[in-house]
Order: structure tokens, then C-alpha cells, then sequence
């Protein structure tokens, strides 16, 4: 069963909203395992909707479209897909009662008497939050599925109706788990499993890469969940042997709330300085909501002056080896850990861009130190591609992958 | 002219991420005089990217793809294209250098080699955010413009090098000024000018609304450059008498990096002192290039002991009004801007939520205090709405809105 997605409306095409109805109906078809290989966006123009669904009945057997529904002159989805299936438009009672009901409190413009019409022998599903119902045409073996565009309504009716609808057309079903790495990049990552990434086909293995973060999803079908989860598994636990070491989590979870919530876990606290990141470390520790509970105190040490008078650096050491060096970063460390009483110190120091740079330290040049208690002061020298807010994100996730190995 | 915005890949089919390149390409060439029909989103697989591309050039004379510039083996939209149009790949000297260039500092993996191939006799189109250079393509006619998928990467190829490329076809010139406001919302600032917005026809007049700042583009058309300027103008001026108080800048100035440039030219230095905003206040102001002339320290006060032991606070103000007081607001910004010997100190303190609100004190309140040298230190109340990261960003946006009062 392949399914085509419509997104139907000038709105829409012009790059005036975003499509997140597609987003959301394309990533549910494929969990039921219903393949869907184009998506179609167009006008509210019959002409162009006309050639269009005739071009995706070609390809496929269902259309979903979203749009159009509304109660102006320039709606015509309905209109357009009745006139493709030869079909009059009718009154739907259902749909016209819903609709009395909708404005039982004002009085209802004539225009939206309209919206409850369906061609004849379509099938109305209901819209709890608006005022036009969706339809469902089986016709020859195809079907189209209308829904409104505006996705308060169109995503509870997907949920609610278009799903169970669906669950006939389909018999597979898929299961995903998505690990989680980091400290090593989407490049290095998949070439490494170069081999396992073409040939697995159930399941299927697909790298992703953002904000200084990857992840393998793999998704396995099967006939039934079990079966579907007891394929995974397999490969999911070669996956861990062979990351082990970079995996910090699964599915949802996050890379900070992972690090808050080991913290808590073993009973530890842990304390910020920060000159090239500029807060962007301790921001993304208390992004977390129970990042209270660990995070005591944080220093966004800027200046010469305040590393000496807040993190008791050592003037005569910035002197002789300048603020961005692993002398400093160490110092910084250790000044917010004994100034905060934190378990933790973790220090930034290094040079951002775009300016700053010279021979001997480039810009891009970043030096990490963790101090923990009872533990000699480790620390990490850097050398970082990409601008200023590249860098700087950059070092926070690196800061996140040292801290893990630690707290591990 | 007729354009047709193509977006490939799995992910992107799948529903997995938003499609906000094609949400920008499309507006952008609306804006230029383009018509776009039809955007096509299809997955990472040649015959099918084979046939949309057939389809698509017969409705069509120009094709924007984003996506499927990987290195890895599963991207295949420049090899597809270079089938399509029946030509050889050839190693481009040029992203070769640059791509080299980005891999400096560590080993490229070897499949990034195949970043710098392009179609033979294509036009390679710069890269500066990314390992994947763009491509023009014109043959018999038709055009391709290939950009890679990821929008920090494929919006600035778009705005700085594709719409050069257009401008010759189209024969509108097009001219947009946008005015950014701050401390309004986008529904309000919509409502005063709700008539100017609906029958303004050249210029049109649109507002945007993100990350809690709102702006006002302004675009008019016309033959040449000089009379769509002209056309501009008189809209631009009635925009400033209306909105004199909230505009802090034009087009591309940010409100982060107007503050900064002002305090530089005011010879201020400022300090911060953030509870709930926990470094992300800091950190926007620090992401500013120029901001190490004007930020000298910062403090990320999280705990009530730290308030007392970094900032001075009074113990017993702490116990008897609680940290989320304008009490304890005020007595951070003077005890930062003392400590660090600033011209300006700031500070915010407030329940960020989901947890730790009570009756009294709910989520979402919030004070900020701004201390400045010579003047009475002033403080506000906030009720903010929102998740935890949006009642942080809103505490920034609008420490940044009072900011600008001061030294406006």
C-alpha cells in the first residue's frame, strides 16, 4: 500500500507556514508501515490539483491530503477531488448539525454552509475542533482522504479516525530505537559500520546528525510488535558493543539530561567558569528542569581581572601563559569547585572568533579542565572549525562527552 | 518563469524534520516575481528522484533542490541530476580547497571526498557553512539549482548566491527593508496597523514574529531598484512614527548585537547576575562578537548561598522575602556591578518552572533589576508564559528591551 501526501493551499506553497501536518502524517504512516515516496504541495488551484492527483494515482493507492477545506471561494479541494471521482456534491446531516452546533452562539455566515457538503457515497469524518468535516473516498482502489488544514483539527482527526481507518491496508508493523552518541561525528561514525549501514535491510540502520550530537535509528518491521522488537534487538546490541563508548542514551533522552540526571544519581555537584563559552555551558546545564538539585554556582569570567578576583587564578600565570592555556583552565577549574564546595569544577577558556586570533593560538584554540574531588585535574586541548557560535557550541558538547566519561 | 522547489531525503519524507528550507526558498521567490506551482518532496532514491525530475520539467524551467549532499553513500541528488542531464561528475577544484580547508585540523574521512565532485560543465556555488558546495546546472533550457539539506547551510547559499543568479529571470526588482521591534508582540503590533496590513498593496507590509522579537518587512516592486526604493519609503516612515518607541533596528541587526555596539559607543561595561535565566542572559550577549570590549563578569547565582557568598545579597532579605523577590533582584544587580566594577549591572531571578511554583509565587514570575552607576537601580515584575526555556528566553528578551531604554 503506498500512500501520497497532498498539502493543498497558496499559503502553504508561498512559504508563508509551515507544513507541520505533513511532518506529522508522514512520520505516522511510516510507523504503520504504510510507504509513502512523494509528498505534493500545490495551490488552491483545480487546474494544477486536477493534474496533480492524477500524476500520484499513478504511484499510489491512497492520497491524504490537507487544505482547502475552508469556507471562501478560493477552497476548492473538495470540489476538485469530487470532480475527479465524478461524484455530486451533497449535503452531509451529520456535518450540517456539527455545524449549527459550531455557531449555535453567533450567527453563521452563509458562506460556511458550504463546508457541509461531501460527494456522494464518501464517507464524513467527524472535526471536533472547526467547522469542516474530513471525507474518505474509496473509488476503483483508490482512496483519498481530505482532511482541513489547520492542524488543531486536522491532527486530532488523523489520530482519531484516519488511523483506525488505515489499520486494514496495512499489515506490518515497524518498531525504532534510536542510540544516541556523542564525541564522535556522523562521518567518522558511519563509515565505521560502513558495511552493517548497506547491507541491513530489516532492520534498517539510518544516521543522524545535529547540533554537535548523532544518532543511529534503527527500525525493524515485523507482523507483530514482538516480532518487530525481537528483529532489533540483535542489532542494537552490536551497535552498543561497537559505540559503546559513545552512547550515552536512547530515543528521547538528552545529552545534558542524561549528565543532571547521573549527577543525582550519585549524589554529586558541580560548579561552572567559563570565559570562551560565556554561559552557554551553564545554560545548557540548567535547559534541564532538575538541573537544581547539581547545579550550585556558575562564573562567566570574561576578563583578566575577574579570573584572578573570582576563581583565584594565578596573576603571574595569566602573565606567562596567557588566559587561553592549559595552566589557566586548570586554575578556573579548581577555583569555582573549592569556591562553590561543588563535587564537580568545569572550566572553559579559548578563543572564539572572529577576531582574537593569532599564529600560536588560532582562533578556534579551546582548553578544557575538570576538576573533581579527589581526583588529580584533568584537561583537553581543542582545536575547533566553525564561527564563533560554532565553537562555542561545540566546546559545551565536548565539555558534556568529558563530563560523561567521568560520571559514567 | 516557472520554479518548482524539490526536497530530498528519507528524513524529510518521513516526516522527521520540518521543511523550513523549502518555507524560505518559496516565500523568497514569491517575493521575487517567481511562480512556484508545485513543491515535490521525495525520498533518497534515484529512480524515483528520476521520475519527479521529468515530471517536474515538464510543468517547470527551474528546479531548487535542498538535501542529499552527504557524504555518505544513501546521497545521491548530485549524482541523479548529473544522470538526468546526462553528464559525468568531475572533481571541482575550487570545493575541493575549501573542503580541504575545512578538515584543517583532523583527518576528512574519506567519503567527504566525494563533496567536491560536480556535474561537468555546472556552476559550483560556495559553501561557507558546510563541506557540501551548491550547484547550477543549465541545459537545453532548464535549470537546477542543487543545495545541500541543512538550512544553516542552504539559506545563506540561497540569500547570497542563488538569488544573484535569478535576478536575470525575472524582470521585477524587488526591495525589502525590515524593521525590528522589541518589547511588542507580533498579535498587538498587527492589530494597530491592522488596516495599513490589509490594504497595503506596493509596498506590502508582513510581520514575522521569533524568538520572542517581531519584525515588519516592507516590500515593494517595481522596474528598477530606484523605484521600489522610492515606493518603500513613505510606508518605512509611517511604520517609524507609529512604532518609534519599539523599533531598535533595520534588517539584519539583532537586538543582542544594537545593545552591545551601543554600550561600546557609550564606553559602558556591564556585568550579569542570573538565577533563572542560569547563563543563557550572559551568553547572548557574549555570542555579539565585539562583546569582550563592553561584558566583564558574570555570575550564575543558583543557590541561595551563592546569591549571599558572589553577590552580597543580605541573608536576611533572603529568608524573609525569598530569592524570587525585586528585593533580592536589586540587591544582585548593585552586588555584581559593585563586585565586578561595571557601568551597568543586571540581574534576574524567577521560577522557570515546570516545578517549584507555589500560590503566592507561581511559575513564570520573574524580576530583573537593572543597577547603573550614578542612577537608581530599577527593577520589574514579569508574569511570563510558557514552558521552562521559553520563561528563560522571554527573561532575556525583555532584560535586553529594558536595556536598550537605559542607554538608548
Amino acid at each position: 500500500m503506498k500512500a501520497e501526501i497532498f498539502s493543498i493551499g497558496t499559503e502553504i506553497l508561498l512559504g508563508e507556514i509551515l507544513d507541520s501536518n505533513a511532518k506529522h502524517i508522514a512520520s505516522e504512516l511510516a510507523n504503520m508501515g504504510i510507504d509513502v515516496f512523494y509528498k505534493t504541495t500545490v495551490g488552491d488551484n483545480e487546474k494544477r490539483l486536477l493534474d496533480a492527483i492524477d500524476i500520484a494515482y499513478k504511484r499510489a493507492d491512497i492520497i491524504i491530503s490537507t487544505g482547502g477545506l475552508g469556507p471562501t471561494d478560493d477552497d476548492l479541494t473538495k470540489e476538485t477531488f469530487a470532480k475527479y471521482f465524478n461524484k455530486e456534491l451533497i449535503t452531509d446531516e451529520a456535518s450540517l448539525k456539527n455545524l449549527k452546533e459550531y455557531f449555535k452562539n453567533e450567527e453563521m455566515p452563509l458562506s460556511n454552509l458550504k463546508q457541509a457538503d461531501i460527494p456522494k457515497g464518501a464517507i464524513p469524518i467527524e472535526n471536533k475542533n472547526g467547522t469542516a468535516p474530513g471525507i474518505f473516498i474509496e473509488e476503483n482502489g483508490k482512496i483519498a482522504i481530505i482532511l482541513p488544514g489547520p492542524p488543531k483539527e486536522c491532527i486530532p482527526m488523523f489520530e482519531n479516525s484516519v488511523k483506525p481507518m488505515l489499520k486494514k491496508y496495512t499489515n506490518k508493523v515497524l518498531v525504532s530505537k534510536s542510540l544516541n552518541l556523542c564525541g564522535i561525528g556522523e562521518s567518522k561514525a558511519s563509515e565505521i559500520i560502513k558495511d552493517m549501514l548497506n547491507t541491513s535491510k530489516n532492520p534498517t540502520i539510518a544516521p543522524y546528525a545535529n547540533n554537535n550530537e548523532m544518532r543511529f535509528r534503527v527500525t525493524a518491521s515485523g507482523k507483530t510488535k514482538e516480532e518487530a522488537t525481537e528483529l532489533l534487538k540483535p542489532t542494537v546490541d552490536k551497535l552498543y558493543d561497537i559505540f559503546n563508548e559513545y552512547i550515552y542514551g536512547e530515543d528521547e533522552e538528552r545529552l545534558a539530561s542524561v549528565i543532571v540526571n547521573k549527577l543525582i544519581k550519585n549524589n554529586m555537584t558541580i560548579a561552572t567558569a567559563e570565559s570562551c563559552t560565556g554561559g552557554l555551558l551553564a545554560s545548557s546545564i540548567i535547559d534541564v528542569a532538575s538541573a537544581s538539585k547539581v547545579f550550585l554556582n556558575g562564573v562567566i569570567s570574561y576578563s583578566n581581572e575577574s579570573k584572578v578576583y573570582e576563581l583565584n587564578v594565578c596573576k603571574e600565570d595569566l602573565e606567562k601563559y596567557g588566559a587561553v592555556s592549559k595552566e589557566v583552565a586548570i586554575q578556573m577549574a579548581e577555583g569555582i569547585k573549592n569556591k562553590s564546595n561543588s563535587t564537580i569544577g568545569i572550566a572553559t577558556t579559548g578563543i572564539a572568533g572572529p577576531t582574537g586570533g593569532t599564529k600560536e593560538k588560532p582562533v578556534g584554540l579551546v582548553y578544557i579542565a575538570i576538576a573533581v574531588d579527589g581526583k588529580e585535574t584533568i584537561y583537553k586541548e581543542l582545536m575547533l572549525k566553525g564561527n564563533r557560535q560554532k565553537v562555542r557550541e561545540k566546546t559545551v558538547n565536548i565539555c558534556f562527552s568529558e563530563l560523561l566519561k567521568i560520571i559514567k
